[in-house]
């Protein structure tokens, strides 16, 4: 039983490097120019995305409760507003940064939560309501992050022939 | 112990649905001629995206050992060549029927399964790789066609303003 658990919470985690990786080498393989541009006509730039990304994953220390943002000030350009606000935002080359700085964090807080530990919940729930949805621990929102992170690494993939 | 195993069996499937949902909602909100446009100028259409959902979804029967595919007849169209080959493909209206038939069939075999069933190899790994790779299971399988949804869906929602 034990041993599902943990065969488990690695899947999860596996899915997630794996995800990380392919869009890491997306991003290594193209310029800086190249990512600046918008991805499809008239939508989000590669710029946006990375950023937005990278905000959302930086995002995830204090929601799974294991630390402060390393970048607080990425959430106002990448998450609350749009590509198209007038916000001044970091270069690709200093979005290349962050991304290292946030995933390796991440990866060795990661590597260190127990099963238990990966089941607790995420601090947008509270404890009366976690009681009731137990599903809402921090393995759902690594599961939920790897999908995300899917869903704009397809759009991302567009830069490519 | 065995609460926890079901408990991430559960998110895992939850994820599924939720995306497979998602992609519903957005299929069934497009009418027929948007669907049969490349998503983006010079990209694969809807049609071929939908198809290839669709056969991609229906050889995780086979895969999963839990039946023969539905359709068997989409692999060559959706999988195997890409959009532009000259085969003929099933109308967007024929998918939509297809789309139901496949996931009303999973949907009725996931619900059935045990944690136990969920964790056992699935049939493209040989019972010798599988004593050491254990994670090639039927969960793993879901939890990337989840992921493969995601990504494709990102691209689909292009389709939106």
């Amino acid at each position: 039983m034990s041993d599902q658990n943990k065969l488990m919470v690695k899947q999860v985690l596996d899915a997630w490097n794996a995800h990380l990786a392919s869009t890491y080498k997306l991003f290594n393989e193209l310029p800086d120019e190249q990512i600046e541009r918008q991805v499809v006509p008239g939508r989000n730039t590669g710029t946006y995305l990375f950023g937005h990304l990278v905000a959302i994953h930086d995002a995830m220390f204090p929601l799974l409760g294991i630390g402060d943002k390393l970048y607080p000030q990425l959430e106002e350009a990448f998450i609350k507003k749009p590509d198209k606000s007038e916000l001044e935002k970091p270069s690709v080359k200093e979005l290349r940064t962050y991304w290292g700085e946030v995933h390796s964090a991440l990866g060795t807080h990661f590597n260190k939560l127990t099963v238990d530990e990966w089941l607790q919940k995420h601090t947008a729930v509270s404890e009366e309501d976690f009681v009731k949805e137990p599903h809402r621990n921090r393995l759902n929102v690594l599961l939920s992050r790897t999908n995300h992170l899917a869903y704009h690494f397809g759009q991302l993939a567009f830069f490519k022939n």
